[in-house]
């Protein structure tokens, strides 16, 4: 059995769990760090086993442009490729060619894009995605979807979906045609913009399919945190208790406390790392600014609390010499321990659920970590 | 006793020697890696101590303008603020001042320039630079000296070299006032061009003054290689044996083994951390420019022979992508090797000198290594 469920806190839809997959078992809720080009950026796979982390996410646009699957391929696969030898989740590309390429075009057959590196043209089929991510040898795959920004009309919303929809039938056509475990697991993608009834289409269409696990799409996207909420909540409600849930690009605390309390498993982003980059770190009182005057003479590390090498070795005052002289170290040692101080939150909401306290958890962590420095 | 022979090359000056620093036992020949700001680029602490590392060398202009002195010697100094345990040797800044700065001046009294970071203007006397590697709690410190480069007329040459001595013993003067072990030791420099009178007078004065160990400086500034072998042999020479020999700016294995054959204990220079950010990798076949069409799918690592993190886990299909992405990996991995492969080939011609082999370990490395790939 893929998922299984461990424990599920009485008074909310948090849960733990447990998937089975090609590269060994994850506990959930899980985070996912995001390595775009094979690599979680500024950290060696080394770190992130050490860190904990058994799961992370690549992109199947970027490696798809570069190096191009056949460098993969020939390389013995992702995993092998970049020295990591836990679980890949791999994305469609979809969100990126949307976000990334100077040109696109949607057709019932597939996307056809430009690539934003050289402005080659290509057309991938959502067949062609699954074996794309096949052939990098992901644990989860995700099917071609067509992603849509906030604010556009119920017609434009419902035509996506629907397509969204007939791509996903395709893709799980492509996937169960040489299915045979351990490979990777194909989830849908339930989208619908921001349209309850669309949304609720989406889900029912897309779960009637019967994929092993589904991915709420579409949210995150710049709209509202109430609204967020909102439709993170209406939507996860469709997907059955005994399916992982997957909610795509959400990583801030907030965020991922509202997605667990909502029965999600799984979630990815790159904000831990993108904002370690920018000499921002997590502390649990907030967001650290490391490049500020403030810790020019501070020797006491990112987080009093952390036991993580960077807090262990590091002063505040150092960090922000290496970000001030701009050194890679810099983006090392912040990147690691943003991705650790993540981890170790995701380790206390488990074991909140598991003592069925994860409302008392999730209000006694925003309180703190909202109260800033 | 701060210097040991322990074992002499029979047909070379080469010879395995031990130096007892305030941060442990340092065995010579050693290459000290360069960590400018505080940090050796793109490796942690951790990392250079994971290689066999235990002297890296840190510049002490750049750290006088930013952090600031005051930083690190509130951060308990320069070894607690980069988490190093082990020996750090710290130049005098005098050559920065004159490759960097956009104004400088040189007065008996000292040096006067403009930093280059915010054209700030500085004053330093030979006695501030000693005070200043005291605050940063230098394992070996060097004294202040006019640099000259190459072309200059004998006239300039002499008097950058009188001056060098007369700050050399102020340096010594400052040095000796508060020193007890195990502080940081002060070594002389001699200079004096590329006229071999002046080389001669230099090295006179600079031993007359008795310092426990002595710097050649103002080679490998951009001379001929043929010349710098000249004056390398020439300078070496006058320094008895009994005191440890660093030549200053030095790091291809061609220049360390011209080094180690003259009887040169310890070098320094960027040029392993520098070229594995430009791409640039060591084998024993010589250089290997990792962004290369023709690594494309090189499954293989960048040297079969070689076992560190690096090569026994990534190919240099993979250190091409990085590099091709601007991935911050690309420099971590490659730093990390060429900081490794430069430790091998140093621990290589320690045990060539204890088999008395060095001149024949010299001959077959360099033509494996000339042989290019």
């Amino acid at each position: 059995m893929l998922f299984s469920i461990q424990h599920e806190d009485p008074d909310s839809k948090a849960r733990l769990g447990r998937l089975e997959l090609a590269h060994g078992p994850v506990l959930t809720p899980c985070f996912m760090p995001v390595g775009t080009n094979a690599t979680v950026k500024a950290v060696r796979s080394k770190d992130l086993e050490d860190i904990g982390l058994n799961l992370i996410l690549s992109n199947t646009y970027h490696l798809y442009l570069r190096p191009g699957i056949e460098v993969i391929e020939q390389s013995g696969g992702l995993h092998r490729f970049m020295a990591w030898k836990h679980n890949i989740l791999t994305d469609s590309g979809g969100f990126q060619v949307f976000s990334l390429s100077p040109f696109r075009k949607i057709e019932e057959q597939g996307i056809c894009f430009k690539s934003h590196l050289d402005g080659s043209t290509h057309r991938l089929s959502p067949e062609d995605i699954v074996d794309i991510q096949r052939k990098l040898g992901s644990d989860i795959l995700m099917p071609l979807d067509f992603c849509t920004p906030v604010g556009i009309s119920r017609e434009e919303a419902s035509k996506a979906a629907d397509l969204t929809t007939r791509w996903a039938r395709r893709s799980l056509i492509r996937w169960e045609k040489d299915f045979s475990p351990p490979a990777g697991q194909l989830f849908g993608i339930i989208q619908g913009n921001f349209f309850k009834e669309l949304r609720e289409k989406s889900a029912e269409e897309i779960i009637s399919l019967g994929f092993p696990g589904y991915a709420i799409g579409g949210l995150s996207v710049g709209e509202q945190y109430e609204v967020f909420k909102d439709y993170l909540r209406f939507t996860a409600e469709f997907v059955p208790s005994r399916y992982p849930r997957y909610l795509m690009g959400v990583g801030t605390p907030q965020y991922i406390l509202e997605a667990v309390e909502n029965g999600v498993d799984l979630f990815d982003c790159v904000f831990p790392t993108r904002t370690a980059r920018n000499a921002q770190a997590f502390t649990k009182v907030g967001p650290l600014s490391l490049k500020k005057e403030s810790n020019k003479f501070d020797s006491g590390p990112i987080d009093p609390g952390c036991s993580c090498s960077t807090c262990i070795n590091y002063s505040r005052s150092y960090l922000r010499h290496l970000f001030k002289t701009k050194e890679i170290l810099a983006a090392m040692l912040t990147t690691y321990h943003n991705l650790y101080f993540i981890h170790q939150f995701i380790l206390a909401i488990r074991e909140a659920i598991r003592n069925d306290s994860f409302t008392d958890f999730k209000q006694n962590f925003r309180r703190k970590y909202d109260s800033r420095l």
